[in-house]
């Protein structure tokens, strides 16, 4: 009896599948690098074979299987289920996604971004549960967003509103991999915090990344992070930078959808406090207070990587 | 019988009152001043006597009337019917005016911020007929806002989003009157609009508004369309950092609700197309054309001044 469902998480690094039973009872679940520069036909494949290789590991096979939900990154048309468009993913564009992989698994599927498939997973059974005007933001190699309003995710008429880590915080400012000046993910993105570091460095900032830098031939951000948490006054700019440029998306959303809280995800969010008060310190510095905006709760996402299968699972089950 | 919406909209100069059958058809109105700095006993009786004068002047009386729809400047607390706050008039906080207002006419009430009450006036029966995903600036004194997403107005868990005035578009900016910093509405209101004027006259900036100064003692934002439109460049300059404003707010919109159509109302749409065509401009330069935001159309409003009290009696009677 199929019965069970496939929450997909596509990332640029790795593949992620979760086997879900009814109400969001995870089975199973495998993770495999993507590989080959997310190519659409390729990507396909990989998402059969594994899905396979899932289902054996846990006694079952496709035959099991009602329905797929797929998170995919970049601008979503939800009507016709195409990728559209993703930043750091140039072969992404124009992919007709759903009917490809419904095609090549034979279930139906449904298509959503992946920063969505997450915000609906914390706002289902995570940091957001009971919550009905949230928003999230996955601090990864990008800077994904998701916003819930009024119980429902906000979509736009086709699938690409919520782009979170575009929002514009410094007109003119530093140059992002959409095109516009001054994005947030220009900023305060894993990739952009490092090159903020490397940067002040080469420039002649004295910092112990300095070091890290000579040795390694490149900064990280968990270096950056790790410095910071060492007292390096360099590293902790940087990392204040980062959260500045956080907190004021924050002031953004309070004063366009109002959201009673604000969840934050993807792998930056391993550096704790370190990142987390600075953000809360920098709301508060700019937040107006005429408008009881000060009980917005910023917060870490309470699912971890499991976010996104559990998102997309969700989803196609119908929410 | 009872079969006429009144549709007030309650402006910090004027209060407008409109009397309406079904279908929004407009019976009759009235503008009176607003007088006595929007105390809120002094306002709900003018409220009732213009309301009186008005049903008197077509033949009605409250007894005509089945349900009144007030829009209010500030952040509403939709559930309560209260004005929580409303920056540029300190006297109301925390106002319950929808009570006020219900118990003195002895009518159903609903109050709405009155930015929403013009959006969702352009949306059913102007600019935006049939757009389900749009957005509307009010530029004024102030500047206001209000989103429909999904055909809905986004009112946030208690009436507090769409507060599009206070987008923060340069942080560390210019003070604004709702205490945050950079905000839109400190550059590119009328009232910013003419302040910023004056002040590049008074660092001694070369332009004919110099003259004005002296002259009337005072720029005001029509003085500086007026000079622009005759070719000040200090003017020009002025209208050309408003429109910058205003286009990274459609950029903001673009990337957070996805809007099909951003209309511009209020008195400074009055400067016609010496304010729009360099909105446009700004738009197309710092939109980021990896999302397909090209399609985006920036409009002004059909409704002139009667968006107000049309969106007001609209909400009154069910939407």
């Amino acid at each position: 009896m199929a019965k069970y469902i496939l929450g997909i998480d596509l990332g640029g690094t790795n593949i992620k599948i979760g086997c879900f039973a009814t109400s969001l009872k995870l089975i199973g679940k495998i993770s495999v690098p993507t590989g080959a520069k997310m190519e659409p036909g390729f990507i396909v494949e990989k998402l059969y074979s594994t899905s396979e290789e899932l289902l054996k590991q846990n006694g079952l096979s496709l035959a099991d299987v009602s329905g797929v939900g797929v998170g995919s990154p970049g601008a979503i048309d939800l009507s016709e289920g195409v990728v559209l468009a993703a930043p750091n993913f140039p072969l992404f564009k124009n992919v007709p996604l759903k009917d490809m992989v419904a095609k090549r698994l034979g279930k139906p599927t449904i298509l959503e971004n992946d920063a969505n498939a997450a915000c609906w997973a914390e706002h289902v059974i995570g940091a957001g549960k009971g919550v009905d005007h949230m928003a999230l933001l996955t601090l990864g190699t990008g800077i994904g967003g998701g916003i819930i309003s009024d119980g429902k995710l906000i979509h736009g008429p086709s699938g690409g509103a919520a782009e979170l880590g575009h929002i514009i915080i410094y007109p003119d400012g530093r140059t992002c991999a959409c095109g516009q000046k001054g994005c947030v993910e220009a900023y305060a993105s894993a990739n952009s915090t490092a090159a903020r570091a490397t940067e002040a460095v080469q420039k002649g900032a004295e910092s112990s990344l300095s070091a890290t830098l000579k040795e390694q031939g490149q900064i990280t951000c968990k270096d950056v992070f790790e410095q910071a948490g060492n007292g390096d006054a360099v590293a902790k700019e940087i990392v204040d930078g980062t959260a500045k440029a956080l907190a004021l998306v924050c002031v953004q959303l309070a004063n366009i959808t109002d959201p009673q809280l604000i969840v934050f995800a993807g792998g930056m969010i391993a550096a704790g406090d370190l990142l987390l008060n600075p953000i809360r310190r920098f709301y508060k510095q700019y937040i107006g207070h005429v408008f009881n905006r000060d009980s917005l709760k910023l917060c870490y996402g309470a699912l971890g990587e499991d976010a996104g299968i559990i998102g997309a699972s969700s989803l196609a089950s119908g929410g």
